[in-house]
């Protein structure tokens, strides 16, 4: 069986867009793209679903009503919920409709492109609507498969046994915090918690001095499973919607007081943000490759965790990046400096096996349910994604352009991650972007 | 600030129901405990919200339609909902006046004692409804506040050094999985997943082998707060609805494969069962004593997890109990068998105080979530609360009157848990109850 989706006319790298700047080269939201989104045009406007094309979003209800975009009537009625959910949960056939709908609509030759009295009913500049997280996450998983991470942060802790035994084995996850989940440009407060210094005898409470981001894909559930029924890794890409980007907010020193044995708990629980756009699976088809080569010695996935399509298919020609702009830079318009850079295609376990695994003991997932891919790391200094990496556990502070240093967040800092796929025959599709600024903690 | 419910007349122990069934002694319903749920009457039927009162179902928004019922247009509103969340986020004087209201209606000199043709309309036998997850759990949290089952599974894991060095500062939690949190009476499917014997070299796939149950308490989030708005001591008690008794399935051999370094995931995130009626803290007003007293020497808690109410009244004067009935001795008519009986004034940390330090860092809580108490277990072994604890990780499997021995469940194991809260001068109420049978993995 194969699942992936096939390349179609709405990948033709020759499409353009009759709106300018989606044709720029580097844009984000090319006519390849249409991510979906929910964006609100005032503060006190309803949620309404979005799709990014250059720097304009389209309102989906409004080409509905207009008639300028005809899907079915299930998936129109999803189309007019305040959240993707609806949207998400749609069997396959009716998200290709509309992707290619949304394609016509959108792509020079649309009879819209000189229809410019409907222009200003159907766009908005993304830069004057709020964009909201795009669906109502009914739960919320993180994963930890990079084992560049996994490696860096356990030899960290454990230097004589810096991977567990497991680890090549399981797809090591956890589970989340839904309720937290926030939109990019969220402010971010840094959190008070227990703590307690290797060398003291007891913890004291205040607010976290070791505050960290991670750079993480999310991954948004399509249609979900029964409970009791396991999603075999022949069908989980078909239960895969879409990505965002994903800022897994940590504070290292509660983290570590509270971790055993039950995992991470109020060090993770505070914030964690996500962007905007989702972008779909569909949209990533020509950007699929063979999943992580395993190197020699490695134990070959379990049975339940291995096919065919995911050894060829299941990994994302995805690169992700992190920056970071400290209050000085910004009062002094120093640009964000980039931090790491990093492949998703080192990643040890592919979505697929992440969401199989997920189900195998016969968890359920529902459409909206995010999973988090865990910090996406690489081998080098310049892939490590977050300070507690970067910064050796605080050890060897990074240099900001500002002559500033970094071992953890100060407050004021913002963190940007973005992300994108590209690949020799395709046109670049991009992420977005996921921001967050720190607040000082309220004491 | 006293923010412990007080005793008014719903609690007058001369107050009896003119439904007989609700004065028998010992019934987990009389008019003293009102607890709420959601049924549904016929198997196609709406969800509504009930009130549990001897062996009958109160339809609520059957008698606010009929007018013997009076209560705010808000809180009205909230009752016509399918499952109590909207409940539960009203401000303590709605409920308490519902409460009151209630209690008049069900007591002795309501007018609705001699009006037999509206009783058919207002009341189902409970036992011909069916009943249901009473709220949308939008996240569900799981803690560890028993120390003496802290100690007993760490004993087993880690025999030189059994309670870890976090236990008495911090209340131990994770993130469970709210999707999966089933109502009393649904059959959980055995697990399957990956599993390594300690002899093993490698890990193996297939149905869990130490499938096991937890006796908890489950508390239902009141009002919920803002993200970064921790909820002090002295506001804890009034963000607290109810509870329910809570079973937290466990595959005790997936687990310990898997937890390593991020927490129970698979092994857990199978089933969670809930009982479905949730008892008030107005209810268990005249159960609250002190918080359980320290050994000398234990660290006092935190300021920010203490408060002299919480010392004075954080406690609850309940019981839980768990008992099993195999298959054959269902075939056999023989009862379930009594497992363990807990006194839940042993657990290590109240209520208030999980509550308080869920949201110290920040993370926010919103009406309907749920949390877990953790296995209530004892010092002596009729009260441990989790067959890994009572055959001490299989080594001592239990004798079942069938002539069966049991070192974890096996298929066609049901598993029944109880609880009531009794105290001199008050009259008993009751939790009801919460059951699961095992099915056999499907492989």
């Amino acid at each position: 069986m194969m699942n992936m989706p096939a390349l179609d006319a709405t990948h033709d790298p020759a499409r353009r867009s009759w709106l300018p700047a989606a044709n720029v080269p580097g844009a984000d939201f090319p006519v390849q793209n249409l991510p979906f989104g929910v964006f609100r045009a005032t503060a006190s406007g309803r949620p309404r679903i979005g799709v990014a094309i250059g720097d304009r979003v389209l309102d989906v209800v409004a080409a509905l009503e207009v008639g300028c975009l005809e899907v079915s009537e299930r998936v129109a009625s999803a189309c007019h919920l305040p959240q993707l959910n609806g949207l998400m949960g749609q069997p396959v056939e009716g998200r290709l409709a509309l992707r290619e709908g949304l394609s016509m609509l959108l792509s020079e030759g649309s009879r819209l492109a000189g229809d410019r009295a409907l222009h200003e009913r159907l766009f908005r500049p993304i830069h004057e609507v709020q964009l909201l997280v795009p669906a109502d996450v009914g739960d919320y998983t993180d994963f930890y498969a990079s084992i560049d991470h996994a490696s860096n942060v356990g030899s960290m802790f454990r230097p004589d046994n810096p991977l567990l035994p497991n680890y090549k084995w399981v797809p090591i996850g956890y589970h989340g915090r839904a309720s937290s989940v926030v939109s990019s440009g969220t402010a971010v407060r840094r959190p008070q918690g227990q703590a307690k210094a290797p060398e003291a005898a007891e913890p004291t409470f205040g607010p976290s001095r070791q505050l960290d981001y991670e750079l993480e894909l999310g991954a948004w559930i399509a249609e979900g499973n029964a409970l009791g029924s396991p999603v075999p890794m022949e069908a989980a890409e078909g239960h895969l919607f879409g990505v965002s980007l994903l800022n897994d907010w940590s504070a290292r020193d509660i983290q570590s007081w509270e971790y055993q044995p039950l995992g991470p708990f109020l060090g993770k629980n505070f914030a964690t943000t996500i962007s905007p756009w989702v972008v779909s699976m569909e949209a990533l088809a020509p950007f699929r490759v063979p999943a992580f080569a395993r190197p020699a010695g490695d134990p070959p996935p379990l049975p339940y965790l291995d096919s065919e399509e995911n050894r060829r298919f299941g990994g994302l020609a995805l690169t992700l990046e992190v920056r970071l702009q400290s209050a000085r830079m910004r009062e002094r318009g120093t640009a964000p400096v980039l931090l790491s850079r990093a492949d998703f295609r080192r990643m040890y376990w592919t979505m697929a096996q992440l969401l199989s695994h997920h189900t195998s003991g016969g968890c359920n997932l529902r459409p909206g349910d995010l999973l988090g891919s865990g910090t996406v790391s690489g081998p080098s200094r310049e892939e490590r994604g977050c300070l507690l990496e970067l910064s050796w556990r605080g050890q060897e502070p990074i240099a900001l352009p500002s002559g500033e240093t970094r071992a953890f967040l100060e407050d004021g800092d913002e963190v940007l991650l973005t992300g994108f796929a590209e690949r020799d025959g395709a046109v670049r599709i991009g992420l977005g972007e996921c921001r967050g600024t720190i607040l000082a903690a309220v004491i």
